[in-house]
């Protein structure tokens, strides 16, 4: 998985019948990467976030086949994160 | 999922058997990475859209199995799209 | 498979409810890209470790679909790693 | 999918029982990545093609599991590539 | 796939009850990229070999599900490997 933060949405109006219904929200890597995923936990702007890729992604949507491939698990407690 | 805008087109005349009929685009991120998609929306040339990576990208055709490891899922809002 | 070492721990109270129970450890390649896999082994902080990653890191967990992209496989025996 | 250009073909004598008989061509991006893939359309050398990548390339393969992860799936036209 | 050298050799005795037994070897790209892959063929500390990554990887193993996600699938003949 991947450590990032909330620092955007899109919406798609026009899109294919397959693609769920909820928020798609941009996060941002440590590193500067950008990329987009499904939020099932209402994540706010800026909320670090674990950000999980590929199969898995779309394997947690009941109704397949999901066209996801990146999906926010968890909300990452800000005050514990380091050090071990 | 990656946002992209589309940047050209490809034919291909010699494939395999099992290419799903349709529109081969290629997108660019904004990062300059390209990349080939399959689009099923009828995308414009310069528009802004989702794109899929991997198993989940062939997962939308029915007719299994598709080689297809890229696809457009929607087309990006432009108004909207940032901020949160 | 990446070898790494383990540099942090996450914590994520707010979550989905397949993340399974268990330890996310912050590790680090060699090359400095960080990254969060679930922990079976009860690793050490600054131990080196064997990380998997995609989906065959969820087929390790019985209770289908985890969503998870990456797992400590083992743990690397320091005194014997190079050479061959 | 990725555009690439075949720049060369290699043999492997020693190989695995599941590895499919057939062509195995370098192929060359235009950032200059290097991957091998197979090629079941009897490309030519400095041909353009389009490479699919990961499980989709070995769902190709009829005798599963095919231990194969970039497929050669099309030639791509030259003369009309771009633009749009 | 990609084209490496077998670089090192690694040993873990704690590890996962899943991992297959046998090899696990570092092999090193053109590029410089390091990584573990599984090693079913006896392969030799400098040789060339081919590497599959992925799930494609852990289906060459019958007894499922293994956390393998490289695989060495080849020795690469040195004599002939370009030009084409």
């Amino acid at each position: 998985m991947i450590r990032a933060r909330v620092s955007g949405r899109i919406w798609s109006t026009r899109h294919i019948g397959t693609l769920p219904t909820g928020a798609l929200l941009e996060v941002e890597t440590e590193t500067g990467t950008k990329l987009i995923a499904f939020d099932p936990l209402g994540c706010a702007d800026g909320e670090a976030v674990l950000v999980t890729q590929g199969s898995v992604a779309a394997a947690f949507f009941p109704e397949k086949p999901a066209p996801i491939d990146a999906l926010i698990i968890g909300s990452i407690d800000e005050q514990t994160s380091k050090p071990k």
